[in-house]
């Protein structure tokens, strides 16, 4: 038996995402996923760029099929490193930060994905957004 | 100046969206987009079809691209008819209804689509949420 | 709290569709996905098409996204019918038949496709296959 | 005549990679394909990440279309190097270990892909697999 997120629980996700967006000034593309990657809420603030819609998916959906941050995949796929070349696999990734698993009872239980300011702050807006899920 | 919808108009409609599939005991997926077609809110309830959460936000974009509700085109792609094979054109678009643009002083702001029940269910759905946004 | 489907399961339910298809002399090529449709088990029998390979994943894919048998789906995409042009959506979906999804206490834990035969045949070899999923 | 891989010679490779993984202790992701780079069997143990899914089954088949260990794409793909870009080439492939390629009586008749471990991981159990198609 595996522990699930619910739509309120994406929503409660999002909704911590979008007020730490606000706090640091930065409106951003936010994006939560279930367990098998596919999207349960998204919001994208006025003013954050369209480019990052996608991008934020694509980096809730990295987390999931990595089971990892994305910022932890960035050292590992530079040329010479060990998995150069893996952004073009399982149809596209991203090794830049902002994606971020979520865990319940120790299970992967779906990701979050930040996208639209600097890596730093898509960091910051990820990190918070995860950590209300089990808030 | 063109009006457009913000982040907000966005919530307020994908909100009396999901109230509505509320009401009707059917959870949906529900996409709202804004002029250029690019995704502003999204939303998957507990139990809805998640083959959905891509003919939703299709169905938004094939509103805002026809400048049209997407089930005026049913009669309009059918074998022998005026565009059959339309579907297939503009990266994929959907005939069937559950989706409906929005207007601003006459002028296209963004679409609704709706996903996941009958699809008489979906249009209501899609009705309501569309009516929201000059609430 | 949902149940899911082990490697082990997979493998149960693989082998139980190899075996149909031996017994009704047609070799096919079965898939078995997870709840999020990813694949789990893969086989291709000696002399089936291998076109089958992807039809046998996107029956199985389907069969998730839609919670439903692909063959269920096929007087829907009709000309005509409600959902015409449904395969179009979500990266390509199969409505004929041989995609069984596998519930698990009333929860869908996964899917099983089969490909290679007629379309009763594929039907016959899927429905063994999900069947052996209780078994 | 050609010689070729049977099923029941994918099925041997597949459960020679599984034991070699169950050994090391790290869930795998094997994939088996023909001569023509088509998919003949698949498994994926619990705990194996998804993004692995496509990334053994893109390996196998960069063994077969370069007609090499994936391994030894590593050096020739690095900025400055040979075949720079390698891996956007032919639908996409990957250059790092995990891909072997299976020989019959100095024929290619197919390869092996393994994924979800370290690299080195993944060499380990593909090796170990391809070896089982001489066993």
């Amino acid at each position: 038996m595996s522990p699930t997120l619910t739509f309120a629980d994406a929503q409660h996700i999002l909704a911590a995402g979008l007020a730490k967006a606000d706090e640091i000034g930065q409106p951003m593309n936010i994006a939560v996923v279930d367990a098998g990657g596919h999207l349960l809420a998204f919001g994208r603030q006025d003013g954050a760029i369209r480019a990052s819609i996608d991008i934020s998916q694509r980096k809730a959906l990295t987390s999931v099929l990595m089971n990892a941050r994305t910022a932890a995949l960035m050292e590992l796929v530079q040329p010479g490193a060990e998995l150069y070349g893996l952004e073009q696999t399982a149809g596209g990734m991203v090794a830049f930060g902002g994606g971020v698993p979520i865990y319940r009872d120790n299970e992967l239980v779906g990701a979050v994905g930040v996208s639209a300011g600097t890596v730093e702050q898509d960091i910051t807006v990820s990190e918070a957004a995860a950590s209300a899920a089990n808030g």
